[in-house]
C-alpha cells in the first residue's frame, strides 16, 4: 500500500469514525481532539496532512525500537503465517524461547516468566503471587508512581489517576521515595536522601506492621511521575529491608525495562535483585500487547505444588512473543544497550545540562540512558513548579504552550505536570536526537518568559 | 516455513523451554504437562508427534474463525507492514473502523467502544464506568460465572477461582441466576424459573440496597460455568429491574459475543439492550489480544465532560483492530452467523438430544448455536453430578477419562466440573462437526459405566 500525503479525505474519515465511535482513556471525550496518524517509520510518525513528528515520547514510552522496525514487522508477519495464537495451557515454541531469553538477562535466579497482556495485569499478578507466598495482604508503594489502570494496579498507583478510583480495598499504603530535588526528608545530599528515605520506609514498615505486608513495589526509576533515578544505595537498602522483614520486593520495570536506560532491566544498573520484576512496553515495543512477571526461584517453587490463582486468555500470546524474540535479536545484533548508554552519556546528558544552564525555567534535568526529565519551575530559587501539581485546563498552559511549540517544530514531546520528558526510540539517530533537543531548547524560551 | 512432523527434537526443545521458564495460569506448575503445539489449520491443531486434534474447545472458546484463517492472517500481515501500533490518545483508521463496525451491530444506542486487551480489563472498566455514572459502588453478579482474573473481575466471578483471591474489596454481592435443570427456586418450568429468579434478584437488590448498587453484570449465556441459556423473559426482566432501580446493566459477552450463538451479540437473540456490553475473544478470534466495552449513549455522554478514570497503553491496538475488521468482513462474506444457527439447529442439537437419550450419564444437554453443554450425572433421577463441584485430582477422574478418550480419538474437548462443552470454531465443516460428536458419543460410554 502506498500512502500519498496529504490525504485530507482520509483525515476526515478517521476523525469522523474516531469522534463518533472511539472512547478514549483518561479523558473527557468532548474535550479532546485526537490526531489521526497516517504512518510511522523509525523515530518519526506522520499525520494525514503530511506533517512529520520526531517521536520524543516513543508513543507511551513503549516504542523502544521505533516505528515499523523491519525485523519486528517481519517476525510478526512470519508468526502470523505460522501460528497466530494458541492457548496458555499448551506449550509454544516462541513463548518458551522468549521466556528463556528473558530469564537469561534477568538478574539472580529470576528464571520463570508469567506472561500477561500489558503492564497493569503484570502488576496485578505479581502482587497476587506475593500475597500467596507470604500469606500477607498489604502492599507498600510510592507516592509519585504509576502502576496501571486495573483495580489492584490503580490502588498501587501514587498519582492523581488513583483518586477517582477510591475507595480501593484498603490494602495499600503509600510511602515517600527519594527525590533529591524536592526532598521530603530535608536532605541536602543524595547520600542523605538515601539514608533518610530508607529510614522513612522502615518506619512505614514498622508502623503498618511488617507481619501484614506482602510486598513493596517500586518503579526502578519512577517513570511518568518524574524520571526519578534512585540515589546510590537506595534500592540495595530496599532489598535489605525486604529481606529483614520477609517482604517480597517487586520491581516495576514496565517503562524502564528493555533498554530504556541502557540495561535489559534497570535493576541491573543498580546491582539489585528483586523477587519479582514486571515488564511490558519495551519487551516488543508494544507492536503486539504483551507484559509479564519474571519470578525468582523461591517464589516459582512455591507454586510447584500450590496452584497459582490467576490467568488470562492471552497469556504468552505467540504473536506477541515472536515480536519479543525478534526484539532480543535486534538488541544483540545492533548493540542497542551500548548505543543507549553512549547516546545518553555523550549526547543527551551534556546537551540537557547546557539547556539547564541557559534556561531559568529549568530547575533540574535528570535521567539515565535515553530517559530524561526536564523539570520546569517558576522560580529556580524556590523551585516552585511552573504549573501546580496535577494542573489542567488554563493552569496547565505554561507547559502546554512549550509542548505546542515543540509540535509546531516537528517534535512530539512527553509532558507530565511541570515536566518535559525525553524518551525517544532507542534507534534514534544522533542527528535526530540533537535536532529534537535543539527544538526543546528553543521552545523553553516560552517557559523562561514565565519565570519571576 | 515447512513443518515436517513428527519432529521429536522440536518437541523436546519446546517442552524443555516451557518447563524451565514458562509459568502457567491457574496451575500448580509441577503438576502440569503442557502439550507442545506445532501447527493449526481451520478446526484442527497438531502436536509435534503429528497427532491431529479437532478443536472442540476453540482453544479457550476464542478461536471463532479457527486456526490460521487466511483473511485474518493477511489482515495482520498487512497492518504489521503499515502501522503496527499507535498510542490510544491518537486516532487510527482501523481502530475507528472497527469501533464503527461494532457500533453498527450492537443493539440500541450502544455506539461507542472503549478498547482493552482482553475480557478481564473490559469488565474492570465497564464496572468503573457504571460506578462513575451512578455514584454508587456495589455490583451484583451471579454465582456460577466467570468474569476474568484481575482484581475487580475476579471479585465479580462466581466460581472457585475467586476463593483464593479473597477477601476482595467487599463491593460485590452474588445472586443466583436461572438454571432450570438445577433450580435454586424449586421451579418446575422455565417460565417459573424466570419468574422466581427475577423475584430473587429483586429481593437481593432491595436487601443490598438499590441506592448502593452501581451495576448488575451477567454473562448473557453463562459460559465456562455451564452454558446456561437464560429462560424466556429472564434478561428482559433484568433490564426492567435495572431501569426500576437506576442500576447499570452490563452484559458480559466475552465468550458468547461475535457469532458463538449465531448473533453478533447474544443479547440480540433475547431482544434486550444492556447499558454496556463487554467483549473480547471472538472479536478477532484472539489472533491479537483485544477486548472492549460497548457503551450506550447515555453513559458515553456522561463522559463527554467528566474524564473517564481508566486507561491502558494498548487501548485500541491497530494490529488487533485490523484483525477485528477482517473478522467483520469474513463473517459477512461467508454468512457465519447464518451458518452457526443452521449447524446448531440442524446438526448439533438433534445429535446431542440423541446422545442424551442413549447415555444414562447424560443428565441434560443445552445450548444455542455452536455453544453446548453436556451435563454428566451419576444418577439421572437424582441428578447427582458425575463428579463433585470443583472436583480435582482423583475425584475428577470420571470426567477426565472421558476427556482423555476424546483426545485419543483426535478430538480436543472443553471440560469443566461435571460437564463437557461443545464449542468448535464457527467455520467447522459439517463432517468435522459430526465426527467430533461421534467421538464424544463413543467416549461417554466410560461415564455410563459410572452410573448407578
Ligand atoms: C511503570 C508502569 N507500570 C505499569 C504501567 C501500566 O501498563 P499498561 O498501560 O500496559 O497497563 C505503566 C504504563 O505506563 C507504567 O509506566
Ligand atoms: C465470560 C467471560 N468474561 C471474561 C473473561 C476474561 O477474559 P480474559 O481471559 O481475556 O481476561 C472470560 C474468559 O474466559 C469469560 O469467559
Amino acid at each position: 500500500m502506498t500512502l500519498t500525503l496529504p490525504d485530507l479525505a482520509a483525515d476526515a474519515q478517521v476523525r469522523a469514525d474516531d469522534r463518533a465511535h472511539v472512547f478514549h482513556s483518561w479523558s473527557a471525550q468532548a474535550l479532546i481532539d485526537p490526531l489521526p496518524v497516517a504512518s510511522g517509520e523509525g523515530s518519526t510518525f506522520r499525520d494525514y496532512a503530511g506533517n512529520a513528528y520526531l517521536d520524543f515520547s516513543s508513543q507511551l514510552v513503549n516504542l523502544n525500537l521505533g516505528h515499523q522496525h523491519p525485523d519486528l514487522v517481519a517476525a510478526i508477519q512470519r508468526q502470523a503465517g505460522r501460528l497466530a495464537t494458541i492457548q496458555p495451557s499448551m506449550a509454544s515454541d516462541v513463548r518458551g524461547e522468549l521466556a528463556r531469553r528473558i530469564a537469561e538477562v534477568a538478574p539472580g535466579d529470576l528464571d520463570k516468566v508469567f506472561f500477561t497482556n500489558g503492564g497493569a495485569d503484570a502488576n496485578e499478578y505479581a502482587v497476587r503471587m506475593a500475597r500467596a507466598v507470604t500469606g500477607r495482604r498489604k502492599v507498600l508503594s510510592m507516592y509519585r508512581s504509576y502502576h496501571g489502570g486495573t483495580a489492584t494496579a490503580i490502588s498501587l498507583t501514587g498519582d492523581p489517576r488513583r483518586w477517582p478510583n477510591e475507595p480501593s480495598d484498603g490494602s495499600v499504603a503509600h510511602f515517600f521515595g527519594p527525590y533529591p530535588y524536592r526532598s521530603s526528608f530535608h536532605a541536602d545530599s543524595p547520600e542523605q536522601e538515601t539514608e533518610r528515605s530508607l529510614a522513612h520506609l522502615e518506619q512505614v514498615i514498622v508502623l503498618e506492621g511488617a507481619s501484614t505486608i506482602a510486598a513493596i513495589i517500586i518503579e526502578t526509576i519512577v517513570g511518568t511521575n518524574g524520571v526519578l533515578v534512585p540515589p546510590p544505595g537506595y534500592l540495595a537498602g530496599v532489598r535489605t529491608l525486604a529481606d529483614k522483614y520477609g517482604i517480597v520486593y517487586i520491581a516495576d520495570e514496565v517503562m524502564v525495562g528493555f533498554g530504556r536506560v541502557g540495561e535489559w532491566f534497570a535493576v541491573n544498573h543498580f546491582d539489585v535483585v528483586p523477587d519479582l520484576i514486571t515488564f511490558a512496553k519495551g519487551v516488543n515495543s508494544g507492536y503486539v500487547p504483551l507484559g509479564g512477571v519474571v519470578i525468582s526461584q523461591r517464589i516459582a517453587e512455591y507454586f510447584d505444588t500450590v496452584a497459582f490463582a490467576g490467568g488470562l486468555t492471552y497469556s504468552g500470546h505467540p504473536l506477541a512473543c515472536a515480536a519479543g524474540v525478534a526484539t532480543f535479536e535486534v538488541f544483540e545484533r545492533d548493540g542497542i544497550l551500548e548505543r543507549v548508554r553512549d547516546l545518553g552519556a555523550r549526547v543527551v546528558e551534556p546537551r540537557l545540562r547546557e539547556i539547564a544552564a541557559v534556561h531559568p525555567s529549568v530547575g533540574e534535568v535528570r535521567g539515565l540512558g535515553l530517559f530524561w526529565a526536564i523539570e520546569l519551575v517558576k522560580d529556580p530559587a524556590t523551585r516552585e513548579p511552573l504549573v501546580p501539581f496535577n494542573a489542567s485546563g488554563a493552569d496547565a498552559t505554561p507547559v502546554a504552550e512549550v509542548a505546542a511549540a515543540c509540535k509546531r517544530a516537528g517534535v512530539w514531546p512527553f509532558t507530565h505536570f511541570n515536566r518535559l520528558h525525553v524518551a525517544p526510540p532507542l534507534i534514534i539517530s544522533e542527528d535526530e536526537l540533537r535536532r529534537g533537543l535543539d527544538v526543546i531548547d528553543e521552545a523553553l524560551s516560552l517557559a523562561d518568559a514565565r519565570v519571576g
